[in-house]
């Protein structure tokens, strides 16, 4: 079956999107987005395709850099345009969501679409240096690649210091630094940006095995994903992960109503929250709220009663603090509480779905 | 042998104070603190008892409501004295720590004192809530007291609700909230504070297996520590973890020279750094730039280098978001990196020495 | 002569919008919108007209309730849709205006265009009380609105209070809440909120005599002015000012190139910039480099010497802390400085216009 | 009359005080004292002498540098002693006064004591430039040192820069830059903080004609003052304003009970209220906060309509962003509102006072 791309799109000839079928009998979509078709921004643009929830999605993105930065000897403020940084796939017009849904997506794999990835060191970019909003006087801190190469058998990514001979093999560990729907209230934000409608979150929770909930803000949700990392640390420091092209299968589904205010996470161990905001004590307040809101759906619990629990149970680990926002993560281990099924059990059935994928 | 009191404290007869020789040669310290003892400050107090580097000590220390609430009947406002928060157990002069030196203590036991712990709901005083800092109009949230009674056996705490009939077991997973030294400058600061000199950064990472490494600012260093939490989630949301009192079984060692700007921990596992100010994104500023420090000292890596490979490895656990300072830790997995000794092997040495004792 | 409107708007019979031709040979537009002709956002939407830069534009707008407001009676909740909050009054595309470019918005007159204002304190909206991102588990605080009656005579609003009879003649001070250009890069954010591109910035200073410059991020610029103030207290505290129905006399001008990072404004007494960002001390920061900035090209300072120079002489009046980004002005007489002339005595030029006009 | 000085200061002969009775028939002390003097913290020291109140103090005190500063020539990091900055002149042990009392300090003059000050930028610290809290990993900015002389017959001081020749008479307006009392719970500050018992606030307001009031937290409330500076402008923001020697003429009064929970300040003009802490909004919300409280004490309002008067009404300029806290300003114009006395009319009084004085 032969899905029809949206009509402005179909003479490029790059352009690459099948339906097959497979074994459980969910629909399987192809894309591979050519340059033309990325976006760089959550709102604002045409769908690149329209699926039906229970679809599976394999799709290409491209790396932060928009493959940029190829080498140790790039100097990123001159590779990189501003423009054309973090290009998102999709977006995605899912049929049926509407404002108030909550959509699903699981990531059912994620694997390199390059035998190395790059991270960068750009000019008033990152947590530790001055920058357009952290204002100062200071000249920039120096710029810089490091190129990590992937050793497949090893399943690690190498790094290498640029002064200095010390080498390092890091554990490969793919993560979407980038996913989201579209914004309410017509707003549009640069895919830089982590917000309420997810985004930019840049956290290593974003992994194969994870459900990602998004209220809908928008007829279709609009979801788009990127921003591939290889492997990451809590709080991106730098601003740039190991930034590399990435093949992601994911399953979408939707909740009809039910829509959370904030990004909810689920993997088969934790529940989490993602916050976004400034300064960080408020991103951390937005996802421990939000937690105990779930708490209290999940086990109905009275706030004060899930707001003491939640003191003594939840994890925190940072997210990024480089974007526009700063995103903060609050995580608790299902092991320590009842089994209880978040949106009738989603997670679970998606986790049987994806394994018959792949 | 028995190590004289202060003057001050010899006809208090709860105070109990020992020294006895155990198979490895070192000096054991019991120290029972009677309630005239306690103190509330980090710097500005005498030192309760003059110790050797190398001295293990088996330290008593109260709860941080200094035992004011033992029932969910009491009422936090009406029990709790400002002025008597958080007692301490110290300070103590460690005999040759100069300004510069650095002050190790090594957690070899936390056993809790008592059969019980509690949690409070204070008004005006958490993260979720309107505080004297974040000034807003609100009525204060209801108050009240939640009790966690220690199961021996199965080496948990119990939940329960307070409207409702949920209850859970939860780990019990002892920790010291305040552990630290006396300031710089002749300041004093209360011990609710976590800043430079440590005290109460309120991370569950002060746990058995870690020794912690601060910065001397005055002859004697005059360290202490309390506030033992039976558990506590990251962040310490509502203001109060499961408060209760502790024995400990501490060892302090020296190093002559090479205080750190910030306290630093090490465990088996990890590389940590505790960094707390205000905002958050500062606390964490801090402890990733004395985290590019010390991977600097250890690996010999350029300043760039040490942050674009942080960027990659570092886990940040939130610590505290309700004290007078947020406190956030940088952590860093000793598994990833080539195996390196700071402070000249010092932390397996004081892990073998705990062995001996306990 | 007449100026045809966008097609699509050429049907609506509220709409009005003429030119006529005054002494000072300058165009003079009159623009009234209709409720359908209202946007909501800095980007994102077509141009209600075209205009040559030296135009002067009569516009009217409505208040940034929507006229949802009109009594003490009113519950801001029941009244307020969220979608249609702060209203904007354009936007204009300016010829010849193109990205790097700069537009100067001289406000030659304020006068209030209904007899009453309105302020409300909407539930979980203000700088004193939780929000959405300072998320706490406080209850809101009370609703409630406030009218204030003007005093043509004698050019006042007059305070009552809610409870009790105290009562109290405030001098009328109209400025406009809201005066931006579209965003760069696409993005498209609710008028809500003041950034880079001016917007929501409520500051007391966009008055009558004050001339506004943007640097200019699409073609066409695409300003608009809404959210009239009767007057504001600094900082904008419970979330709004006495926001009023405003008609709005404005000269636009343009200048090719030079368009500032942050908006800038000037009268006859005062260099200023506004910078809005979270939080409040990075706001300040980027106000005060950009200042600095401004003191280079005016003087020909060294940074150094500028840095120096601004830290004994800048005023800092807060703008607002309750918008999603808060907004901070720097601010330097005139007075203290040597003469100079900013964008080619533009200013000068502008106020000698307005004065034909008025 | 010769009051008795402390014991441990009668031998050094710098040491000056020295009481006198004027026509007012106000016990007037004058007190210089000498380097060993000086102390840099607020708490935790001896009582530089004992007054009753409502007795006139001359005091003289040195400038934030402790006079290490005084060429364009000198190296701030090599001539400043992080130990020995802003000495402070003080503490004066109030007869009478107790905890939860109000202290009354009104300048009455304030006559720089040098013919010149300075400015220095100083590494690492100041508002535009990394800090020790907002850690980064840049560079230190230049140092550098401004010197200004004052010439008497304008009434100035004297900006020149480093480069280039570029000349500045900028008006001398004297003010002290730290004003404050002992800090509750035992606690004690750095002389470079402000806190909710005053201290290092940097507000241009602390000038002539201004009472100050204090809550006191200690007996004999053990006020200090220092850190003149020959002019400022608002935020203070590379970390030093115009630093110079200043002689004070001060009354000090005592109001028993009321103690305000943060500094109130009032002059003929305004009611002003400082809050100090991090983030900046958090200082903002202290001041507002506890003007709400003061505009309720003073008219009976209730709060939503104190809030809502205030939100029309107030001024906010900022003090300072480079301190260890943030000190903003709420500032409200008398001219405003019905005429009331606070602290039933000791401003006036003390007005009255001072003019007998000099």
């Amino acid at each position: 079956m032969r899905v029809e791309p949206p009509a402005h799109l179909a003479d490029q000839h790059y352009w690459r999107y099948d339906v097959e079928h497979v074994a459980s009998s969910m629909d399987v979509v192809d894309f591979v987005p050519n340059r033309n078709q990325f976006v760089y921004t959550f709102g604002g643009s045409q769908p690149a395709a329209t699926i039906k929830h229970g679809t599976a999605l394999r799709l290409w993105s491209e790396d932060a850099f928009n493959n940029a930065i190829t080498s140790v000897a790039d100097i990123p403020s001159d590779k990189l345009d501003p423009r054309f940084l973090n290009p998102q796939t999709g977006p995605f017009y899912v049929e049926g969501a509407e404002p108030g849904d909550t959509l699903a997506i699981h990531i059912a794999d994620l694997t390199p679409a390059r035998g190395w990835g790059a991270s960068a060191m750009i000019p008033f970019f990152g947590g530790l240096t001055a920058t357009d909003r952290t204002s100062l006087l200071h000249e920039p801190l120096p710029e810089g690649v490091w190129i990590y190469e992937i050793d497949s058998a090893a399943q690690t990514v190498g790094f290498q210091t640029r002064r200095g001979d010390f080498e390092l093999a890091l554990p490969l560990e793919p993560m979407l630094g980038t996913v989201g729907v579209a914004p309410a209230g017509g707003e549009v934000y640069s895919s830089l940006t982590p917000e309420r409608y997810g985004g930019n979150m840049d956290t290593p929770e974003m992994k194969v095995g994870t459900t990602a909930y998004f209220g809908v803000n928008v007829d279709g949700a609009m979801f788009s994903i990127g921003d591939g990392h290889y492997r990451q640390g809590e709080g991106e420091a730098c601003g740039t992960a190991v930034e590399g092209a990435m093949n992601s299968t994911i399953i979408v589904d939707l909740i009809k109503g039910g829509g959370p205010a904030w990004p909810r996470l689920e993997n088969d161990g934790h529940w989490m929250v993602v916050g976004s905001s400034r300064p960080m004590e408020d991103s951390w307040r937005i996802s421990q709220v939000e937690m105990i809101r779930w708490l209290r759906e999940l086990y109905g619990l009275e706030t004060m009663d899930a707001y003491q629990l939640l003191t003594q149970i939840s994890l925190v680990p940072v997210a990024n603090v480089v974007d526009t926002n700063y995103s903060v993560v609050t995580k608790i281990a299902k092991s320590l509480l009842p089994e209880r099924s978040a949106f009738d059990g989603l997670h679970a059935d998606l986790r049987g779905r994806a394994r018959s994928l792949v």
